[in-house]
């Protein structure tokens, strides 16, 4: 379990700050400052519930008391309640918005994640699903942590958790080979070095040339499965982890997964996922 | 058309920063600092093109040059290049994912906006389609201004954009006609006041009241239709805007722009709309 | 009553930054680091209370205890203290300034509206006074809120808060009528449509164009009466808020506000107040 | 001759924030977005012109240019243009408000402090005139350099600057000689320790401690020359410098500059000036 | 004693910020979540303590409790427990690292001060040790404020704090008496003005144009001494602090101390001491 | 090469206000707005040239040019001129210090790590040597920077770059073998696992349950060498890097890489370094 970093604090604040900004118009006029409420955020679809420590984090940004129904990375069903806050009638009214909006997009995506592991493990129970860097500009923490409750893999979180070498580098450098040479010796020992290859061919060359990954682009289920035999065959498998990625999605990736990679990547984790439906009801105490 | 603020520019940069943070260590250690390229951005899906100002602003932030091949609003082709950026080769690498993620989501929503809009007005030529705070925490003003791209209102940007009593208010209030009356008496002149209203009773209490805006919640577009005639028939239908919301999405909102009122909103615009696809090819200089 | 945003708090912290930036030195020096005080605020001159709130907030902010002895909105005497704040005697002489230099100015702009208030309302018991944007910039929230604590109209808050097309506006685009329409048509339903008038011809024209409300600029008592006696003839009264401004101040508001008008705006609320007096003792507990 | 500090410049963009927020609706909607313009800022009372360098970085931040046709410091009268800003349309409008509130200001300011000046030096030519900490909060260092483009003294602009010992502080200590001797004591050579006096007898204490500079606080102008006689009689008087504060005001200031005293300090430079009157007339281009 | 400004508190929050960045991953995969532990800091080596507020605060901010064992100032020896934390056994393991680099540098600050000052009183009681300028950026109020705990003068903690002409200045201007007069007029009577001199020439010049301070730059300990006979001749010692500096070390401070001036400057306080060395060790609870 | 990420032009920025705060007042009051300069910095002794990059930044940020006589990574001699800044006199002298004082650190630490590189590769040529933790709350990145530039390898920069199991985790998980599972279960296959051991037997169990790297801690030469030994024997060597950390510093790092180790870690390299000395002259243009 994952606490949310300091820093997180302060973008709950900004999301707060756009959508309140100079004050909430209608609560101020019709809600007296002193009311005090309970609500209460209700699943309203069957999903992987994700979203509390931001809830939570919320509340205690706002003075709010929580009390947390159900646990991150579990199902939830329509009419179940997830989560009682209280307190200031005001506050309440004003930061519902932003949990909402929080907890059907993290469940959204924890929900297709946990589907796509579940389905992928189906034909290989140890390999893992993860997530990439197509996510919503400002919002990637978050959608990067639901992945991982709905049981899934981060990937990287930015250019600088490891070098990924992709076509538009290797074009430049001229072959995988020196690209991952070149980045063996520049980058700092705690880094890993993970190369896109084309072909089988270049996965033989990056891994001789000292990569730690090796990411196969847009290879066909059969082809994946072919490449993992030859290395296995020439010794060089356990040298190295193989990562499959480019159209994998819920219903091509057990297929993917009987090839005998290690890890498959998929956008559509982040870009493509439909959000739960939840919503809150406010009684007055 | 919209200049960006430039507070947005700021925006912008804390995005990259999310991507890059301390660096892009595969480009460091892969591309010569002074390599010089040429990117082109190109659609991978038919699509109503968005996010070229934010394209603009990043190559203007990065000291990119920019030749944008396409204006937003227009449908593009698969295939079809809509934006060239050339400069140091590190820096187009870099900036390359966020600048992606952006138009896709925007171009995504701007598309769904734009069918929405074409659909209702085929009833009702003169209805507006609205967006709702239904938005992704910090990425709202991108996703609101894809809205205002594909056609769409952008409704209340934040809780101090106009007053809206909705249920829970009026339960705490006690009556729709207490509300609005609390509203207009508290609130600037400058404000416009809307109330939800669960019944032409209170459609009809609300108008009276002084609403400029009544929101019928959860509708049939029949019912709504019967509300319209008897505002009409009682001349206080030129006294108020008339919206309809819940459920409004692309399979009936030509029945509800029938219905005869001036504005459907619909949460779907920026909570479930699909990514378009694009990419971005670099060649060397 | 208004809670302050939680945005604020950070404006207070840096109101706070500014006057004591590295230290206090006079209080680090002679002021043991243990000593405990209470401080009582009293007014000076006679006034209408204003800027408690931002006094209890910083307390709260740095950890003062406060015991508040009059509410905002009433009048005080030279002589009475209207605020107890207790705790480190360090930080009760580090904030004393910032404190003061708040209610001072604000308890003058809400004396002033109370004032000009009171006197238009002797011929016009319905008509709103409001402020303008010509506020002290960074400090304009504050001054606001002095507006309407002394029970004044904030009229705009921002640029974004209502659309107010001024003569620089329709000399670009033409005419009243075509500036109103375009902002009817580009603009959020969500927000209202205000437009100068230098003339009745241009006031009736603004009206049949859509304007929620018709600014009357530099008008005389006798001219504004006159418009607002042939719109009501003509039927058009009740369709448009109608608003004066242009020397709108202490000695003439009566006769405007007899024109009737809704709404008189006076830039001389925020931008040429006297402070009200008030200062802070000190004793040691 | 003083350039703004670059962190001002974040400051006046704060500014811009503040008034434009999500954006100017009626710009964006009447004026075409490649409009250009030319706005004259004009004088419209007789006043010492300030606030030039802030206008000039207003228009640098946001791409206008600038062609300053009076120098700050300078007598402007009614009708005399002060500065041509060029550019877009839209920006120009967008800007206007914040330039103008800021040159009304610091102009009234400017002014103000100028005559209090010229009055003083009268009877003592020698005499400066210096402002206090009673400043708007957030906006100081534009009040105080509108004072020093009157020809006043800035006097501390954080409580780090200097110490200075109020009877505050002296209660708590015990005696001014002992809180000058503990200020001496601890704090850096670099910086000055002044000291409030109630009577001669502490201004000698005070002097014989070590302080640089004795502030008498509420002295008539006849009791400060009489301190400022018997300590020239007793060899103190150029060992110190000798502040006056408290009522001083265009009125009696004259009176107060006769008694011999180096500085005198007055809070309504800056918390009960005249804001001067400008406006902004825009052409097209 | 001292407390830490508000905004060191940001500082502090950076600092955490840079160290543990998007989360600590050691401590999130093998300690539980609601673990509790007890961490203490030891000396490893004998030092002057300072850096305790720093480690309060932190731990404050984080949500630690903090039981100081020792007050800052006072020598400690290897193997002394100075400072207990207990709380989130994740927490005290995240903050480890920000807290030993904070209390390591201040501590050999202090040691290094505290040495220099007494050595320097031995040939002279009343003789200050002052820093200087050459700070790590960043760092600075940190390393002066461990100057101030090993008995030292902070010295100009930013260019606004006094005026210091260095020979570049004069070089300008074309004398020091000119120099000297300039920033005497045009800056606050609230502020000291110190000059550089390379002659007796110089010093007296300074001296008679109303320098505060003189600076003797890479005088010889001779030489210094030879400027103070003379000055005292004259009777123009008692008017003016002297200063020396450049090249002021352990090994010569004596000597300088015993020229007979007021203030020895040392830019080796701050850019070439050596940590001081302490550890952490946790136990569970 | 690297370039400087824009976060950290952001740093520079604080860094410069940092010292300059509200103004440099000397450098106001004695040098004409107006006038040119150029301005010079010399080694003043032999060093690596470190933070070139870091003054052109400066330069760029305040409007300079800039002309860069020597490379980063060079040695310079002392008297050598490495970077000519041209532009405001003004603001070549308020940004002197802060060049300085960020240039005398780089390559402090620049020089001491190319020494370090030498010696140990003088008994074995792959080895590497690399930083810690250990460095100057707010300034690491500077610090890692030069680092790299004395050829040096940077290791972690924050807590999320990759996973290092310290003795602290391994007593609370209970075992070494357990600890490195449990991370390699819960971490993104995109991170290094790494561990410290403290025995033969530990690094064995390490690298078996799957770590990339082992850190033996506080090891000598010999047992280094000796764990070396054992591994190659158990062909365990090759799946491993081996560090060695603990006391390492210029006196031993040879016999220690001679141990057959991969990486040597060295804390002194950013807390035990001393400042390179350098200085700028400015002359009038």
């Amino acid at each position: 379990m994952k606490q949310l970093p300091s820093e997180l604090i302060e973008t709950l604040k900004e999301f707060l700050k756009e959508d309140i900004r100079s004050g909430d118009l209608t609560t101020e006029v019709t809600i007296p400052v002193d009311a005090k409420g309970v609500a209460t955020i209700y699943a309203k679809s069957k999903a992987i519930l994700a979203g509390m420590e931001e809830v939570i984090a919320i509340a205690e940004i706002t003075g709010l008391e929580h009390d947390q129904l159900v646990f991150e990375g579990n199902w939830v069903n329509p009419g179940e309640g997830v989560m009682k806050l209280s307190g200031s009638a005001r506050t309440l009214l004003s930061v519902e918005r932003v949990c909402l909006n929080i907890v059907q997009r993290m469940s959204g995506i924890a929900t297709k994640t946990y589907k796509m592991v579940a389905e992928a493990r189906k034909s290989n129970p140890k390999v893992r699903v993860a997530a990439t860097r197509k996510t919503t500009p400002g919002f990637r923490y978050f959608e990067k942590r639901a992945v991982t409750i709905g049981g899934g893999d981060t990937h990287r979180y930015a250019l600088d958790d490891m070098v990924l070498i992709k076509n538009n580098h290797i074009s430049v450098v001229g072959s995988v080979g020196k690209a991952v040479r070149m980045a063996r010796e520049e980058v700092s020992f705690s880094k890993k070095v993970s190369c896109e290859a084309r072909t089988l061919q270049e996965a033989i060359e990056a891994i001789e040339a000292g990569a730690d990954i090796v990411l196969l682009d847009n290879f066909s289920p059969q082809d994946a499965a072919g490449v993992h035999e030859v290395l296995t065959k020439k010794n060089l498998r356990d040298r190295v982890i193989l990562e499959i990625s480019g159209g994998v999605d819920e219903d091509n990736i057990r297929a993917y997964a009987e090839s005998g990679c290690d890890v498959l990547s998929s956008g559509s984790l982040t870009h493509s996922y439909k959000s739960s439906d939840f919503n809150m009801l406010l009684s007055m105490r």
